[in-house]
């Protein structure tokens, strides 16, 4: 087993560093080069690069990257993956894929780049997790040959079973007072609920997001489009920090990496791939947030947005997804469980199914009473356009609820009842 | 020809008393005393009796109603409606309903109160429209055996036409400073395309309808509860006044005829089939609009409702509607338009499908480029993590677009053009 010539003690050096729980030298020796490679792989690929996930899925981490340190032509690539049969890809597009993917991948095939990136990691105690691990988020393989090849994270790696119960609750970095108040109501709700709120550390709805989830002691999770040595937004660096310390913070990309715009269209695959359901609190008509919920209607997704002022430029986005993606209209708490699915606790605060109404007949005789003007039966009766008979079968009844009472001049509306 | 032993020249007279274009003295007999009938089941049975659709369509309004006044026997009058094979009711229950029917509506056959209402409406000029007439909304066809057997109205009847352009905006009595707003630019931007706005006459959304559709020259009908000879609420006596004048107040039930709560729920059938879709601007969680909204959706016309502030309880009937009617979010005249089937005058207007995104390619050198340090293609592929050819293939079209410029020292991210 040897890695851009670094030997098997080596490569379990560096991959204790960040993987602390799983000591490289009890791994089987196939296993090792693999850890090691998936997170090299961070480095060379950009995330969501479905080439270096055919790859990698095909041949496993490790021998996909040693083909490519080894210059290996990209039609013997091809005859390796379909020799294992695990594309389907007709083999000319395979090769041509493989062509550019080998030319983009080229700059950043180094030894030294992979170290650095992992010894970054290990210097700012971020630690690395892989899909083969017990608690890799099961929603990222929804993603296919777009799933990351691993994540890194700063907090506690049990924490990441909390995406089985989870929500993203994400929005407008220009988010209004309106939009602050609902996303801290949906997330203190949530979160005393037990649902962990993933969202994606920026400012506006996501820092509201997660302070409220730091503030009432509830989960939660914050998915950066850049390298965990340094936090962005930097004005968030301290929110951040608590995040680590009390939850988690998860990055596609190694150490050293800037969030781009394309590393933030990316991460939001991940937000919305992770979580059970989407929430969009406010967005702009043109806002992020609508990436990360067009991410989650493509993976099946449930997807929900909060309705506001259609006077509101915050909440054009949402009213879009209402009107175009059929997101759930969020209004309480207890709509965000039922759109992720989750229990209600509270079921009597649910609204009901329809108005209720009286039946007709009782209608027509509250109509026809009055509740200071006694009437005989016979009057009511000519008044509601009802048979004597049935005034009488509804003038019971109504006696027994309080909502009439005779009098000895006749029959009176209750006043102490709303009709 | 004789009904109530009016002869017919007297029926003829009371007859043109409302329906001034059409002398009776030119229709044909059977037509005389129909059209007379029809008027009188307007007083005899409440409004959405479907016993009274039922005999009214199998035998004709002037046959039933003289079977009524002869006090046949519910057998009898079954077996003419068999006769005609107009119903699909098994006998028996046709006998009940109509032995139930009849008891109800005994107390109102009466020659007195059937003179009163047309001379009450003549004095109020009122007119009436009966179903066969060219302007009838077709519309109410839909409702079938609840289908109105005549409509009350003041103005001018050729304005029934609006109707096959027309959108009901309805809403909450207390509406707030928002919902106002929000009907008030909806029913301006829907009446400045020729859209006639119907709505109920009521305080709060309804009122801000009717008097912006008056004050911008727009088409409105008010459709309401109770008699025409008052209308109500009182306060809103002069905007009713001004609508009849400009346009049409329709009412079910004839003169002296108060409304009550049953009047009310089937006012709202009415406003649901007359009109093509119907938009609720605000409704508390039980407001009286929800049900329009169901018969909307019961008739399966388009269903509209505005969002607005989930901390409002004057929206909680919309948000009720968004959720558990699919009704449309309506945030714009355009969506108004788009939800009534009506064409969008002004396309350019419509928010596009999808939120736009550059190629990822163009993406990923727009973020590897700075706008202050110059870099050769190399770098930028570098950091791209792309191929050289790929990125300049890019850098070609962004610099045509300009986006990116070449200067002697290498590439640049232009800023005048947001990324």
């Amino acid at each position: 087993v040897s890695v851009f010539g670094f030997e098997e003690r080596e490569l379990a050096s560096l991959v204790r560093s960040v993987r602390p729980e799983r000591p490289g030298a009890d791994a089987p020796d196939g296993s090792l080069a693999d850890e090691f490679a998936a997170l090299v792989w961070t480095s060379i690929a950009e995330p969501g690069d479905r080439v270096c996930g055919a790859l990698t899925r095909a041949l496993g981490p490790g021998l996909a990257l040693r083909l490519l340190i080894e210059r290996v032509e990209p039609e013997r690539i091809a005859a390796e993956v379909e020799a294992r049969e695990a594309t389907g890809e007709p083999r000319p597009a395979l090769v041509a894929a493989l062509r550019d993917a080998l030319d983009r991948w080229q700059p950043r095939i180094s030894a030294r780049l992979a170290v650095r990136a992992i010894e970054q990691a290990a210097r700012f105690r971020v630690g690395a997790i892989l899909p083969q691990d017990p608690d890799w988020p099961r929603g990222l393989d929804d993603l296919g040959e777009s799933a990351p090849a691993a994540l890194w994270f700063r907090g506690d790696v049990e924490r990441f079973r909390w995406f089985a119960r989870s929500v993203a609750v994400v929005g407008a970095r220009a988010s209004t007072g309106y939009g602050d108040h609902v996303a801290a109501e949906l997330t203190a709700g949530l979160g005393d609920r037990g649902v962990a709120i993933v969202s994606g550390g920026a400012y506006g709805i996501d820092g509201v997001a997660h302070r409220t989830a730091l503030a009432s002691d509830a989960r939660t999770v914050a998915i950066l489009a850049g390298g965990l040595d340094r936090f962005y937004p930097s004005g968030h660096d301290a929110l951040l920090t608590r995040v680590a310390a009390d939850g988690l913070v998860i990055a596609e990309v190694p150490c050293g990496t800037s969030p781009t715009r394309w590393r933030f269209l990316q991460r939001n695959r991940v937000l919305a791939a992770a979580t059970i359901a989407t929430i969009v609190v406010e967005a702009g008509a043109r806002s992020g947030s609508l990436n990360t919920a067009g991410h989650a209607a493509q993976l099946g997704r449930r997807l929900g947005a909060v309705p506001g002022p259609v006077t509101s430029a915050a909440s054009a986005g949402c009213h879009r997804l209402l009107r175009e993606f059929d997101a759930d209209c969020i209004t309480s708490v207890d709509d965000a469980l039922e759109l992720a699915g989750l229990d209600v606790t509270e079921p009597g605060s649910a609204v009901d199914p329809a108005p209720r109404t009286d039946p007709p007949d009782v209608v027509r005789v509250l109509d026809a009473l009055s509740p200071r003007q006694p009437m005989d039966a016979m009057s009511v009766a000519a008044a509601a356009g009802m048979s004597l008979g049935d005034v009488l079968a509804v003038l019971g009844p109504l006696e027994l609820e309080g909502r009439a009472r005779e009098s000895e001049r006749g029959w009176l509306r209750s006043t102490t009842v709303a009709t």
